[in-house]
């Protein structure tokens, strides 16, 4: 077999990459645990039939059949799919088994999924996704709203403190705002509406009060006000004086305030300056139904949103019993492929091992095996060298890998960075602490 | 939508099973990171070329094609297939990166893989591995074979110790040491030897003694030779002089009679009574060259190999370069899938939250998100109750879940299992070591 090339869209990380990514799922893993949140894996495949439900994407669906299936093994219709997102299989997840889980059910999800687009920066084949949802039983409280929007800031700002992932701009929307304040104008059509507000970053203010006047025959004075709405934006609640000051008023309006206000007001105090009230982001125009949120990474916004999410008023129904939900998803490999890709984040070393014990001979290889498995009885990562080469070559095969330590038959161990050696008991002996696992960080 | 059903071969988890699993999966890379083994993780997708190299199971494979492929796109030959092992990408991705990776390369995979077969217990189309190898540039120490398996016996020993897995019988033999007892017989076409006599458990040794006089034309006697050979088993080293005692001679013997010596004798001394030298055991008769190993779990013998593996002389090759390897896949979800649906295993609690904040009304929820978020602060997993209900609900919402605490706006903690209430510090206050975390044991 020749030298295989890469698969683009389908990015894999050389072992110090890696590293990084562990260290990233890690620390969302304890976030996400750390608030309650539990841990499942649905199937990588579901049935065409779930997929194809937004018809938008289908496009995009990588669909799989066995190589040698039997005609009688069924149509087209029966087929099975990559899942392209994890709120699909989430939704029928919880539907398959609503009568063994506990409402409010709150649960995080770490795995690949795959679309068949275009592969560009930030936008690829196969790429991991970290979701938290909460989902009710019929109902769900405003308050898990702002539980999620905290539950993820918190996360994404311990990346960048512990491991200096460029820091977020989370920027959060209600749905429900904007309908009251379309609706407090007389507009019955709403969505309408919304769909060519949503343009306003792309086409800019005058063409989409253009559209607003000529496709849905608004009068100016509406349609400024529709423009205007979308061009509020704040770090705190200072939005809601305002929305106010434009002079419309309805229920809806009211509850889409408060909830905004909240979700904003508790944002700001877990990760202060990251996350605004941005009334123009109006996201997945079909299905959020109150707040939705987008969040771009500081420096890389060319990448689009690396977290988005929002309510849905039924992420899942059978027909009897419907189950609000509301979540986020973060776009890990969408945050992690372009910053490993360009160097910006590293792992000190490309190995677990925090020790290397060296081998005189092969004859006394199993007294090195004793040396390390007394390092790991104490939790200190060590391997023993391959081969029993003169000590200078060993120490190279530690610093190629960024070992920092080697381990001699003499009990000494020497740390190769700054060339110390000191007598040391394998029963005793400790790293310092930033040694005993690869430190992830920024370049 | 009315309620999904379960697709057969896709075991998927409850909440509980998958802390389980997370357990069980964190301990095996515990134990694989202490011997200075790193993950890579490869794409789901590889070329069907790569794939179909081993025509036995092309039947099995996934074929995967997007949805709305141009016929532009190509023909079969470039389509792309889940992967059916870990052990092929592998190879792939040390071919595609060999000149980024050190050598002796040593890596741990855990991810799933895809085969089309019909389910049944300890068979799925969708399943967890956990393999490990250590691969080398053109050669590859013997004692690797050694390393793998003490590394594979550790592992799967603290599941046992831990959580109550079975314990296992790891069955280990070496390829050229059957070659060299044959080839000191006598026998050019050892493979023809080694098919026949593989079948013993399962057709018995009158009817392989048959085979091996027609079809091979072996003596009476070089047959029951090899018969002989089949039926040694031992804990320990004392198969080598059984093996002499047979009265054949050749270097490959010796040279396998070693290495197996050498894996029986750490293995033992790693995990007393959990490995055999088996002289029956073949497997993967086309690529395996040295050291085999296959595994049962006590008790589920019936699930058949729970981990399985062996030394390639060429685990990949470019052409010029060859790269031999030698390694073990835990099949995870073969061990875990029948002990999680018989309830075998348990874990304490269905969510991570060590304690629930019981809310006393809406409006004063923000103090109980400010004790939850303190606990947290110093690492304990901690919800807030989603409702204001009175107490006694919110007490039945954590003991649905196996929260063991409920902490009151009036500075008190309860121990809802024993109903023990005391005065608690959210910045001081302790659970006992075995509460922190949802506790995986044996019911």
């Amino acid at each position: 077999m020749s030298r295989p090339r890469p698969l683009s869209g389908f990015p894999e990380f050389l072992p110090a990459q890696r590293i990084v990514e562990q260290r990233v799922l890690d620390s969302l893993v304890e976030t996400f645990e750390l608030h309650g949140f539990g841990s499942i894996e649905t199937r990588a495949l579901e049935p065409m039939s779930q997929l194809a439900r937004k018809g938008e994407i289908d496009k995009e669906i990588y669909v799989v059949r066995r190589l040698k299936a039997e005609p009688q093994d069924g149509s087209d219709a029966d087929a099975l799919g990559l899942h392209f997102d994890l709120t699909v299989p989430f939704a029928r997840y919880v539907l398959e088994n609503s009568g063994h889980l506990n409402f409010p059910f709150r649960r995080y999800q770490i795995q690949k999924a795959w679309r068949g687009e275009r592969p560009q920066e930030g936008r690829y084949r196969e790429f991991a996704q970290a979701d938290i949802d909460v989902v009710g039983l019929e109902s769900l409280a405003a308050h898990h709203d702002v539980e999620v929007a905290r539950v993820i800031l918190e996360a994404l700002e311990r990346l960048h403190t512990d491991f200096g992932v460029p820091p977020v701009l989370m920027r959060v929307n209600n749905r429900r705002l904007a309908e009251g304040f379309y609706r407090g104008l007389g507009i019955d059509d709403h969505l309408a509406v919304l769909q060519r507000v949503d343009k306003l970053d792309k086409i800019g203010p005058d063409a989409v009060r253009a559209l607003l006047a000529g496709e849905l025959g608004l009068s100016d004075e509406v349609a400024e006000r529709c423009l205007e709405l979308a061009t509020i934006s704040a770090p705190d609640a200072s939005f809601v004086e305002r929305v106010r000051a434009l002079g419309v008023s309805h229920p809806l309006l009211d509850e889409g305030l408060e909830q905004l206000a909240d979700v904003v007001g508790a944002g700001a105090k877990t990760a202060p300056g990251r996350v605004v009230a941005d009334l123009k982001i109006a996201r997945g125009l079909d299905y959020y139904t109150g707040t939705v949120y987008e969040t771009e990474l500081s420096g890389f916004e060319h990448l689009g949103s690396i977290c988005s999410g929002g309510r849905y008023d039924s992420l899942a129904s059978d027909g009897r019993t419907s189950y609000p939900g509301v979540g986020l998803s973060i776009g890990v490999t969408r945050i992690l492929a372009p910053l490993l890709a360009k160097g910006t984040l590293t792992a000190s070393r490309t190995v677990p091992s925090c020790v290397l014990v060296a081998v005189d001979s092969e004859q006394t290889r199993g007294e090195a095996d004793v040396v390390a498995a007394r390092l790991r009885a104490r939790g200190i990562p060590t391997e023993v060298a391959p081969r029993a080469d003169r000590f200078g070559k060993q120490i190279r095969y530690a610093d190629r890998r960024g070992i920092p330590f080697v381990w001699f038959s003499s009990g000494e161990v020497k740390d190769i960075r700054t060339g110390e050696q000191v007598a040391a008991d394998p029963d005793a002996w400790e790293p310092p602490a930033d040694d005993l696992r690869p430190v992830v960080s920024r370049a």
